[in-house]
Order: C-alpha cells, then sequence, then structure tokens
C-alpha cells in the first residue's frame, strides 16, 4: 500500500458480513456483495481471504471458500458459483502477523457444535489469550492453531455447558465470552440465519453497519427499499457495494442483523473508570482515506495533523511534498497552514515488489531507488520540506533523504505528521521490536542533523487533530479515550502476558 | 489403479511412521523415508497427502506440510527441505469418501494440548462416530470437519481430565479412546520424541512394524545395524526404503517406537467371545500384492482365489485372460488349475483418465474403449474365460464384454475371484448403494446370459483360499475371524448408527 | 496503471539492453540490470515480458527465458539463475494491440541465420507492414506470427543476399530494413557480443542510453568508471540500476554498443522537407513522469499543459482537482494558474481489477464505484474543476461525474490536458476505433451540459506547452515536428494500407 | 511406460488427423475426436501436446491450442470449447530429444504464406538437416526453433517460388520436399480444407487411416455410414474413437483426405534397388501391442520374438518371468515356446516417478528398489527366466537381478527379446551414446555370469519372427526392408552429417 508496510507495521485483518432483507431465497447477489466488500478491505490484509455463505435455512447449508492471497486470486468464478446459494454470509481478509502463513489459518473458522455449526471472523487480537488457551486446554479441548479466532470459536462453544436445547443461546454465550476476554475484537458471528455483530467494550477496532439500497436509489432510498444490511471494518466498504452508511456498533455492543432489519441486543460495559480504546493508528494509517469514524472522514483528520504539524513544527523552506501516497492528506494540510507550495518530488513504480534481487555487489545498494523515482526539475535547488504519515524503522525514508540531496535538494526536512512509535502493541497490531523502532535509535538524529530536521507531530497535536471538529462543538466527553499505548506506552489493559 | 477404482469402491487411506535409532540429531533422512513410504502407499489414496515431523527435543518443534494430490504433487523439493530436521514423523495419504476434498481435511491432525503438541495419522472408520461426535460436543468442544481423525484427536485430548503435570499419561488417554470406540482404526499419535502405533481390537485394518538397516546389509543385517523403526499400513513400503519386515502389530495393541527401539505396551481385547474382523478386501483388492499379512503375501491368496474359483466354476472354454492388472494374480491361478492357456486380450491405455468429454452424440458411447483397446488376434474365434477381481457397479465389465464379443470372440464367460458385494462397510471402506451394487440387479444375468456365463466365488471359496497355507498346519485358530461383512451382512459389532 | 487503460488506449511495448564495459566474464549482474530495468519500463507494457542474454563468445551461447504477465510474475528466481552467464542481453516487456495474448508473440525474437543467432526486440509499428509481409512471403518465406517483430527479424535475414562470409555486415542489413520501412521503430538487435539500437528516421518512438556507474558514485562518476551501457525506451530505468543519463538515439540513428563503449554508425535521414515525428502520447500520457526526453521532464510538460488549459480555459470554480493519478501533474499546474486550491476528491482502490462480477441485476450498475471512493468532505457543497489528462472513450469519466454529483459536488467542470482524440494511429498505439471515440460522439457534450462544461486543451497550446522552454531560447528548428496525428489527422508519412 | 523409458530410447512424436465427412459444418465433434487420437498416442510423446483446427471455410479460420505435459493436462475443457468450430484439424504429441523443453517446439507448427497459412505436424528426423538449415537459412530465412519440422514448414513454403494464382500447387510443394530430403517422416500437412498425409519413401515411421464410422455401427458399417476421415501414426487410436481401420499410407505416398474421402494423389519412389526401412523398434518397443503394421499385430510379433528367443536361447530353469510391463508378450512366447510355467516376480508401483531425492547417503541406493518390488514367494529357491524386451544402458536391470537374487531367486538368466542396440540413430529415435550403450560395455558380462547368463535374440531371429506369417505364404518381398542401423550399423541412406 505504501512504504509504510515495508517497514514491518501491519493491521490484522478485515471483516465483513452481508444478509439478505425480506424473503428467501434472496435475489440479492449476497457472495458478490461480499466478494466485493472484502476487496474495499484489501488494504487491511492480503495474505489470504475466506468467505462463508449460509443458506439461512433449518438445518441451514453452509458453503465455505478460503484461498491465499489478494481476493482476485482467491475467488476464482467457480468459488463465487459455489458460493452463491448463500442468503447471509461472512467473510475475512487476513494479514499474518504471528502465525504462518498457511490456509489453514485462513478464516472464518467454521466449527460444528451440538447446536450446529457456527462461522466466525475476528479482527483484534486478545490481551489475555495466553490465559484464555490455556484455559481452553485444560477442558479438554485441543487447538490446531495458534489463532485467536479458534480459540475464540472455541470458547463459544465451551460455556455455558451445551444444553440440547432447540434453541441455543447464542447471546449468552457471545456476552460469556465478552466476559472472559476485555479486547480486542471485532467480531462476526453467523449462526444458521442470522450474524451477531460485536465489538469490544473498549472499541478498540472498528465495526459500522449498512444498508444496501437499490444502486439507482442510492441517495433518495427510503426504509422500505433496504435489500439487505452489511456489516464492515470500514465504511469506505459501503460505496462499492451501493450501501449506504447506516451507524457505528457501539463499543461492548451485540448486534443482531437478520433479513428483518438490525437490532441491538447487549451493550456491554468497561470497567468503571475506563474510557473507550479505540485504535489512534486507524487514523493515522490503517483506514482507507474515505471511511468515516466517529462521524468524521479519515482524510480530514490526517489533513488536520498535517495543518496540526505546520504549527507545531514550521520550517523555513520553499516547497512541501509527500511521500507517496499515504502521507498526502496531510502533506497538503501542511501546505496549506504553512503557506508553503504543495509539490510532487517522487514517482512511485507500482510494479516493484517481489522482483528476485541477488544478495551481490551492486545492485543491493539500489534500496529505495527501485521504487521511486526523482522529479528533479520539480525540487532542484529547493529546499524541501517532506511529509511522511509515520517513521517506524527508518528504512525507507533515509534512502529517500539521500536520493532528492543528490538529485539537488538543498534541504530536506522530514516532518511526520503522527508522534514516534516506541511501545509495541498487544491489540492486533504488528510493530517491530523496541531495538528496531527508528524512535529508539540515537543515530536517526545524526542522519536528520545532515540532512536537514526531523519533527514529529506532538500527542496532544494529533489528539487535538481528531477532535477539532467535536470540540469546538463541545462533545468532547463521548468522543475521549483512544489507545495511544505505542505512542505513550499507556495500555487500556493491565497486560497479565 | 485399476478398472475397479471406477466402480466407486475406495479405501479411506495409508498411514506410515518413522523413527530414526540412536544419537539425535540423526543421520537418518527422515523426511525422505517418510515420502518414500507414503509413494509405497499411495494406491490406498491419491487425494491429498501430509508429512509431520518432530524434532523430539523439550519443547519438540514439530514441521508439517500438506497437500492435494499424488505424493509427488503435494511434495515438492521445498516441502522436504522445510522438513527435513526431523528426527521422527508420521504420514498420511488420503483417499476421499465422506469428506470433501479440500486441505482442511488433510492428516495428520495436529492440535496443541495443555502438555503439548499432538500429531495423529488415522486409517479406517469409527462405527460410532456418530454417538462420540454428538459425546464430544456436548462437552463444548468445535469440530471444525467432519472427518473421524479430528475426532479422534480431540478425544484423546479430553480424557482423562487434563493434569498440569509433567508427564502426560498419552498411553491411558490412548486406552480411553479404545475403550470408547471398537473399530475400526489403525493410527499413528505422535508425541514430543515417540510415536504410539495403535491398531484396533478387532484389527480391522491392518499396521505392521519394519526396521531401517543399511541398504547394502539388507539381507545380513544385525540388530546393532538398525539405523530405525517405521510403521506402515502395509509392508509393500519396506522394499522401497531399505526396510525388513519386523512384526505386524496385534488387534488391540499399543506399541511405543522411540529411538530406543519397539515396546509392546498394552493389547487391549476384544469383548469375550469376539473373533478378530481383518478386512477380507485387503486382501481381495485393497492391499498392493507384494504386501504380506498374517505371514502370507497378498498375490499368493489372490493367486489361490484363482485356484479355487477354477475347481468351483470350471468352464469350457480355449483360454484364460484378466482384466489388466489387479485381476491378473486370480487369472494365473484359474489358468494353473483349469490347464486353459493364459492369455492378455485387453491393452489398457494408462494415459486415459481425466481428458474432458462432452456429453454428447457419438464420443459418449465409446465407454471403456477409450481406455482398453483389444489385442485380437489373441482371441479371435475362441471362448474366453475373463477373470475380474471383483465386481461392483458392472459399469466397466459390460462394456469390455461387449468390446470382446465384436472384436471376434466366441464366447466371454466372466469368473469373479470374489463373492458378489452385497451390503454397505461401515468401517472405512466406501461402497455404492444397494441400489448401485450389480450383485443386487437382476439385468446383470441377462446380459451374463446373453454373453456367456457369470460365476463367483463363494465366500467359503475366499476363506479357505486365504487359510490353505494355514489350515494345513492346523493353525487355524489364530486365523479365524475376517470381516466379510460387505459379503455377508455379518457386521463384527453392532451399529448404533 | 490509470483510468486511461481502461479506455483503450495502449502502448505496444517497451524495450531495454544492457552490455557490460571491460573484461568478460563480467562481474556486473547482466541479467539483473536486465530485469529491474523492464520492471521500470512494466508501465509499457504488462502482458508478458522477455530476456535474451548473450555470453558474447565466439560462437556465443543465448539464453532466453519469457513468461506471461508482470516482470515478477514472469522471472521466477530460476529464470534469473538461468541467465546469469550473460555479458550482454536485451529484453522486452509487451502489451498486446493486435496479435493474440500468447507466448509465441513474446519478445524478443531469436532467429538462427547463415551468420548466427540474431536476437531484435522492437518497440513500434511498421506502417507498411502489410506490403512487407507480402514481400517476405513472396520470398518463400513462411511467417508463424502475426507480429512485425517476426517480420522485421525476417527482413534483417533476408536481404543483403546472405554471403557466407566470416563477417556477416549487420549494418548494411539494418540500413537495408531502414529503407524499406519509414517508421515506426525503436529497435534492439543483439549479435554475439554487440547490440544495435535503432531509432527510425522520423523518431516515433523514444530510445536513449545511460552509462551504468558505481552506486555509490552515481553523481561523481568519471568516464573510467563506467561499469556498462544501457539503452532503454525511457530514462526512467536508469534511476532504478544506478545509471545516469547519457543521451538520447537521434532520429535515424544507428548506434553500436560494446564492451568498449558506444558508437554511433550512421543516421539514416528521412525525405526532403520531412519533420522528426516523435509521437506527443509520449508527453501526455505513456510515459512515466519522471522520464526525460529533449531535455525536459515528463512531468514538467504535463504541469505546463495544465497551466496552458487554465489559461485557454479557465472556470469560475471553488477547487481544482485530479482524476488519480496520471492527471495529477496537469492538475496541480492548472491550480498554480488559475490560483484555486489543488485538493482531492477521489480515493483509488488498488486491489478492484479482475474480480469476477456476474453480469446481472445489482452490482452491473457500480461501475466506478468499485474503484473510486469519493473524499465527499473535501468538495461537498463545492464547485469542481476535475482535471483528466485525456478522454478516449468516456467511459470512465462519466459515472466519475454521477459519482462526484451525488455525493454533493454542485458543478464538476471536466476540463482535458489534452486535445481530443479523433483519428486512429497506425504507428503502434492502441486506439479504439472513430465510433468508439468520445470525441466523435455528439451525446458527451449533453453528458457535459448537464453536469457543467467540457473542455479541452489546443493542439496549439498541447504544442507550446511541449515547447516553452525551448522556443525562448530559438532551438525550435530542431524541436518542432511531432507526430498529432490523433489528434489532427496528419500522418507523418502516406499510407499505403 | 517402461523400465524402458528410463533408459533414455525414446520415441519422437505421434501425429494424428481428423477431417469431418460430409456437410460442413459438421455434427462429428472434431476436436474430441482429435484428443481421443492423441491420448491413444500419448506413449509415443508426454512432453507436450498441440491440436490445430481449420473451420474450412474460405479464407478459414484456423483455431491452436499447445500446452506442456500429457494431453488431459494440456487440454483443459476451455481449450476444447476454444477448438470447437474445427470441420477439420491436425494433432500432434511430442518427446523432446534435442531440443529444449519448452512450449515453444511444440507442434504442429502454423505459418502464414503468400497462400494462406499452413499447419504442419511431423514425426521423425531429417537424415540432411544440417544441410537443410544451411540451405533454407542462405536464402535468407531466420528459424527460430531448432526443430526439423520448422524445417520442414519453411521449405514448403520456399519452392517452388510463391506465385500470387488462387490455387496454389502444394501437392508439388510437397514432392519438391521430398525430392530433398528422402527420410524420415510421417507429415500432416494442414491447408484449408484438407489434409495431405506424407510417408516418406523408406517408409521410416508409420502412419495409417482409419474411417469413422457411428459407434453402435463399429461391426457393420457400410460405405455410406462415413462419419469421418481419420490419420494416425498407430492404428491403436481407432478403437479409442470409433474408427475403423482403412489402411496404410504406403512409403513415398501422398494421400489427400477432404470431406470426400480419400485419394491418393502420388507415390514417390525410392532409388532404385533401395529397400523400405520400415523402422524395426516399433515392432520391438515403441508401438502400443494393440496396433497394426503390415497387417500384423505388434503384440503378435513380440510373442513370436520370445518363442524364437526360446528357440535360439533355451535355459534350463524352472520358471520364466517379465520386467513388467512391455516385455511380458515376449515372456509369454518365450514360456508357451519353452513349456516353462509363466509366473510373475515384479509388482511395479506406478506411482514413483518423480518424487525428490536428495542426493546423499542412504536412499541413493535404493535403486529400482523404490518401483519394484519383489513378489518373493512366487520364485523363492527357484531357477528365473527374466525375459526383457531390450537392454540400452543396463542401469535397470542390473539392479532388478540383485533384487530378485537377494530375495531368493538360485538363478536369474536374462534373456533379452531383441538385439543388442550397438549403433545411433539418426532417424528420429534418442539412443544413447555409444559409450553409454551396455551392448558395448564389457563389464556387463560380468555381472551377468556372477548371476547367470544374459543371451539376446539374433537379427535374423528377430526379422524372422516379425515375418513368419509373411513368409510362410511367400509375400517376402514385399516385406523385407527394415531399418535395423541402430542393431547392424546398416543405415538405409548415406548420411552427409
Amino acid at each position: 500500500m505504501s512504504h509504510f508496510e515495508e517497514s514491518g507495521i501491519g493491521e490484522e485483518c478485515g471483516v465483513f458480513g452481508c444478509v439478505a432483507a425480506g424473503e428467501w431465497p434472496t435475489q440479492l447477489e449476497v457472495a458478490q456483495v461480499l466478494t466485493l466488500g472484502l476487496v474495499a478491505l484489501q488494504h487491511r490484509g492480503q495474505e489470504s481471504a475466506g468467505i462463508v455463505t449460509s443458506n439461512g435455512a433449518c438445518p441451514p447449508i453452509y458453503t465455505a471458500h478460503k484461498g491465499m492471497g489478494l481476493v482476485s486470486t482467491a475467488f476464482p468464478p467457480e468459488a463465487l458459483l459455489k458460493l452463491r446459494y448463500g442468503n447471509l454470509g461472512i467473510c475475512h481478509t487476513r494479514y499474518s502477523t504471528t502465525g504462518i502463513s498457511e490456509l489453514q489459518n485462513c478464516q472464518p473458522f467454521v466449527v460444528d457444535t451440538l447446536h450446529g455449526k457456527i462461522a466466525v471472523a475476528h479482527n483484534g487480537e486478545l490481551v489475555n489469550a495466553h490465559a484464555l488457551r490455556k484455559k481452553v486446554m485444560r477442558h479438554g479441548v485441543g487447538l490446531s492453531t495458534s489463532s485467536d479466532s479458534e480459540l475464540i470459536t472455541q470458547l463459544l462453544a465451551l460455556t455455558p455447558p451445551m444444553e440440547e436445547l432447540d434453541a441455543p443461546d447464542w447471546v449468552a454465550r457471545i456476552k460469556n465470552l465478552m466476559s472472559e476476554t476485555p479486547t480486542s475484537y471485532s467480531l462476526l458471528v453467523m449462526f444458521k440465519d442470522v450474524i451477531y455483530a460485536v465489538r469490544d467494550p473498549y472499541g478498540n477496532r472498528p465495526l459500522c453497519i449498512g444498508r444496501l439500497v437499490p444502486i439507482s436509489k442510492l441517495h433518495t432510498a427510503e426504509e422500505e427499499d433496504t435489500e439487505g444490511w452489511v456489516v464492515s471494518s470500514e465504511s469506505c466498504s459501503f460505496q462499492s457495494i451501493g450501501a449506504k452508511y447506516y451507524r457505528e456498533v457501539l463499543p461492548g455492543e451485540i448486534v443482531q442483523i437478520s433479513k428483518h432489519g438490525i437490532k441491538s441486543l447487549s451493550v456491554v460495559p468497561r470497567p468503571e473508570g475506563d474510557l473507550p480504546a479505540f485504535c489512534i493508528f486507524e487514523y493515522v494509517y490503517f483506514a482507507r482515506p474515505d471511511s468515516i469514524f466517529e462521524g468524521q472522514m479519515v482524510y480530514t483528520v490526517r489533513q488536520r495533523c498535517g495543518r496540526q504539524l505546520a504549527i507545531e513544527a514550521p520550517t523555513d523552506a520553499d516547497v512541501v511534498s509527500t511521500v507517496p501516497e499515504s502521507a498526502t492528506p496531510a502533506a497538503l494540510g501542511y501546505a496549506q497552514q504553512s503557506g508553503l507550495p504543495y509539490i510532487e518530488v517522487l514517482c512511485k513504480n507500482r510494479y516493484v515488489g517481489r522482483t528476485f534481487i541477488q544478495p551481490n555487489t551492486r545492485l543491493r545498494q539500489l534500496g529505495v531507488a527501485k521504487k521511486f523515482g526523482a522529479l528533479t526539475d520539480n525540487f532542484a535547488g529547493k529546499r524541501v520540506v517532506l511529509i511522511d504519515d509515520s517513521i517506524v524503522r527508518g528504512n525507507t525514508i533515509s534512502p529517500i533523504i539521500k536520493l532528492l540531496k543528490e538529485a539537488g535538494a538543498t534541504e530536506v526536512h522530514i516532518r511526520v505528521a503522527s508522534p514516534p512509535i516506541k511501545f509495541p502493541c498487544y491489540m492486533g497490531i504488528n510493530i517491530p521490536t523496541k531495538e528496531e523502532l527508528i524512535a529508539n535509535k540515537p543515530e536517526f538524529k545524526d542522519i536528520a542533523g545532515y540532512i536537514g530536521t526531523v519533527q514529529y507531530l506532538t500527542v496532544e497535536g494529533l489528539l487535538s487533530a481528531k477532535d477539532k471538529m467535536i470540540s469546538s462543538s463541545n462533545k468532547s466527553s463521548k468522543r475521549v479515550g483512544h489507545c495511544t499505548a505505542c505512542l505513550t506506552g499507556k495500555y487500556p489493559v493491565e497486560l497479565e502476558w
């Protein structure tokens, strides 16, 4: 997606679900909606993808397909054909963090229980996974993967004790699960003809609901035009399937989605005094810029970060530019606030990637030159402020600085539109070890000293940029409470690792 | 493998294991021994293959690779490289019966338990699988496949209750499993540095042990030359890896295989009065002819079946021939006993198979002609006795008869070297439904009447052929007791289905 | 690459070559330089890629590898291993126009002649291909593809008559070829230890030369530091392999590249009175923005087009934006000239592409919404000037206009940074038929009228933007002479089709 | 196919063609007939396969598909769909000898000429290829492969000079080709609506014609029932598509096959005094046993070779057996003649093949044990005569002897049903170098001495076995004249290599 991903930061997953409204068998092409929804969440994980559909009958027939790689690779036409009788379904796209990159770890997980099959898709990472695994295994369950998602599935099956009743109480089981683990999870649980959408009490990972309407009536559709309901990690997926944004799933909420519509079943509270802990990096980096969180567009927040950065770290320079392309909103914000002209300095070759380079003499030294071409005429003889959205290891930004200097920039000043990352994340984000983080390395400043200056946005600046629109209308109480642990070391829950 | 497989009869699986003897890390190329062992068992399943190795350390590192298709496809060089640090390992080749053909169902299963990871490979089918699944699920375990092997793995994890002791009592767990399900299973359970080889009390599926010796000393090796121990569904695999046949695992026996050698831990008895129930079709069809069961070569038993058939069903004919190539031993036996000359009448094209034929006018009528060419000059103007090893649906033999008649045979008499299959199998063999079985169809006799005659070996004939060598030396008591349920409807255990 | 490619305009190919300087066997990793060079030209063709290397010995050993798809797919590590003994080589990346997408059509072509093997890589399309094919075939040569490149190869082999001398006169053959066909071709011909770089007399396709220097000395390298010579369709590839721009191959020039360096052998003149005819669309669309033609950066020309467009077609609007991402330089130029603020209105999902959509009811209507998300907050309630680099069929821009309107833009004015395409190209560019070109359709204006206004850059404007830097210093005579046939219908040579 | 193929002897190719009779568009599924025909010739080449069909219209539309590997792999359903409008077509299956294993070398070759496209499929090897290549290249043609088939195609295009007449005289061109090269080729040339089937004047490679009839009337069909005509390297393919054997193409004959039927156009004579030179190894090894050459079934000839061998080389032994499975006809012949009982001693594992074995310590020594299991009980304590069809390098037979001895055979006598191969073949058969041929090695006799005896069939014995049926009826003059060069060193034509 951007130079950022080379740095080793990665989101764990994206989840998406769809239930056709009205009479079944539905006319809605549920499997296709699921596929397009997944494609729109592809930036959250490119390792593998999976879809499970249910016909919703009694007993239900579940159909599953999983594959490695991008959605377009993992889902050939035959796969969609196979899934086409679904009246509802959930799906998942995966970014590999700890687990091995194998089909076996691919979600959603489907397991058979005394009450029938359930399918589970999960985004997040359980902070107390280690203890929960022990608990499940002590009960006599063998776990076939190291995935939290399998753990969640077995926890759902485990307690309360399985009664052979006709109507299993899945909501009670989900509540029990939520009492066992505080965070982080955004969860879709499909059972027969219902999807339960669940967000952990801290709201660490995003989850929102949309309404499928006739594409021709996208902006005029009434309640009765509803063709189906969708639930997604990010709202950006709604545009690409013809759905209208409906609302977020609240922290701690269990929402039931059926052909009859949306029903909020419960909101599990946080321990008294605890605030929500929505991951601040969803704003800074992970989410697609056209997604909406807490009523504001991600792009806008990033642009405000750039403006705030211009206030906090003004620069005596000639032009402002971006490391394409995730830092562009912040760079435009910086340019607007500072009054400096915005230009482009780098041309990115999208085809670079997996080309095999022998670890030998000459080409090894090329580094980012394989990926970025300098637009020399735009900046030769000028002092450049280069905006980046975040700096993790520094192994991309350092050679870019060198590239620009050699191509004729007289000064290169790095301004980072987020605070330095200093601490590990235990809630689903893959962050390098402390030793690898450039913010913890002394030499980076030296490189910077050589080339100009390096300055970061402050944590306060980031939070104010995020809340600017809100604070002005005095609704801050509801919004306060982000997880900034990777920046501040303050974790929302105590770790028992 | 033969025309038989088109008829829809199929074995479930083959299992194989290997433990390097002596000091570890071993010089023995365990992963390669496992691969070659699997290739030698390939006739027992061509759908998928899997290998799990362990370095045997504390804690152990397990490495697994699974793939669809033949061993040669599923195990590219990279896979073997990955597995190369194994000091011991188990593997499995799978024939799909009920389960869907997916990587997920591929064995061995590896699960993490409170006492560490175990790996399980299974050949057979649990007669009380349905009840056991319910039991496991009632305990709160979710099952992710419909495979008996996952069920076995979870049962092993489940009881007795998991204590957090240093030394888990896997033998107790295996015994407990055996008390829960009488048959059918030949099982390999790997834990850290040990493989437990287990055969059900009825001995329904085969399992035997071999000793790896230096290939240059294959026939002179002493005890101290032992380089490793292997365990296999069939002894035919021993020839291809340089192992000497050691002995069978007895019905109900648990054998521990470690670097220190072989140790019989226990023999779980059958209910009083019950006889062993070794599947008679291993002799008739499934096993490779160079395998040894109960001290006799499979080829020899098949040849004796042919001889017995010549006694029971003599024919006034000119020549004896075979449906290539599984019926050849019986055909040679029939020829020897009857004094009629043995000839070949059919030439088989091994490359036919998955060629795509449109379901249209002309070529659809070709049938077996795509696969078998008539060696006309050998039989034109002659009366042919054609020996087949068994007839299931009759959809291969009928057109062969037609082919031979049209090519000039004056008469074609079918003699089948096994009794008619009339009943389903619940112990791991895939047999068509009663309606599909030709033995239950009236019209087959008519076809036969048109062309000559059809006669089967009797059940008594089959059993006597099987035991000829033995009965002569009065050891019958030990040998009596085969499962002949598909021929007689007498099942070794009562079914609770 | 951009929305443009959906419209069906495509470049034919990119060519690249490399010769190691100094002693052979070289230390330079020639195969890797070729691969990286190709990756940098990937935007010129994504259908297939091929590399041929020569060890340069007598007789030479040629090694070839070709594959479908992107360079990264077509060249796995094994392929590079196979090619690693090359001391020189040429390569090609292909965009399919007329020919079928098959490996057989993949370049470079290698053929054996009386004087040994030659390898040919070609970018362009021969205007008199039809007559030349007839001529070659009349001579008795069978042609196995419809490719011009095979035709060129056979023409090179054909005349003058093949003498069995030791030193074949390839330069005479190349000159003969050039006398047979005026345009369009940029050609690399490899023979034993030499590459001939050839550009047609009209200079229709680009071709330039670079010098490989130690990466650590990229900006200080002297003549004696030269590690090799490279030749490429575009100079953007030089940055990514550590080469310095040296010069263009002139229209009509034959340059010999050997380990001893660069030698201009001849410049074949145009017919008297004819001007050069460098394809204007290399500036407008095909080339990567960091490439340099005629001494100026492509990005700069595009930006000037945007400025010129702002002068020619000013708009009463609130913001200026781009259809990402090829139109961005022009959009920034328009913003700078007009004084209107530059913003982003669309977020592009790079993962959309080959996802399979059933041609049914609902999703078919989605169109570009699958690919572009609207950044609503940036433009809601505003009048938008949307800059596009060119409009071909209009099948992308129309739904984008609709998308922006529905998302809240009060007006959407389209400004196109190039003149309308009205005529077909016979020199290597794939342009839709006249009927498909939106510039020839009346209804587009209506759509425009509905939404705002549509205005194009004039041909004069385009040419002045292209020559601004130049005309000011009165060097216009050398620069004048572009092929603008697709815009004006004035073809550089008479067509005999 | 057999152990033989490991020894490095290989046929070059198989060719097959089909023309639908009667009105076009035909109801006959020509593409499917071609595919099944190829599958039946798969034993002649497994490296690649290709089909070209023509709709036979004016101008014709040709459709081609080629792929690596077996027919079943190379022709997925989509490929057959693509080819389905063919009213006629030719196809080819290739065994790689000299050429590199690449799709580029895959036949049929299709080239465009002044008179339209021709497609060529070729089995054989031109003895004067080197001189012909020079000739073609001197004319100015570049050759893109090292394949004789491309050479043939270019020779057909080259002379006589191409006139732009409406009716090209392909027959004159084919005759001219035949005057340029004496042998070896069996050739199919497709042009528009006609296939020319051509066999070289020496008849070195086989070629025969069949008649497609309604499958239900396979043995009663009249002339007017003809649904199409087929032409094939071997008649074994006719059984599998429902065709009746019609006749051989004669040495030197050009047969035109059209929808109107079969027409012999010419028979090009051999130089005076020269005899036909049909490859004797087609009988000994290459052909499928159910094919018919010169009126006799290949199986029968092989059986007679076994009988003759028993006369020439009787053995004092207990049993006769075969190296499965190509030597079985000869082994049965030997048993019949000698009166010794025929048994099986080896069980072959068909799944062995491409399994990857590290070149290390232990398993490297396994050799044939991976592939053959000894059926010990059948021969322990007995003296075995083991019949092989031919011995090339001896690298398979030596370890088999060892295997049988170690498994308990008291003596193993090798009897080879063909004379020793001592000389190279220049007419299409891949034979190892003189040094590799075991017949030229002294040590083989020693191995044999150790284990028993080795005796070969004499050349006279082979020829008499081949002609037994014929000589008795005094038709020998027509039949005499086989190529036995690899056995005797007497080549049918003088080599100019």
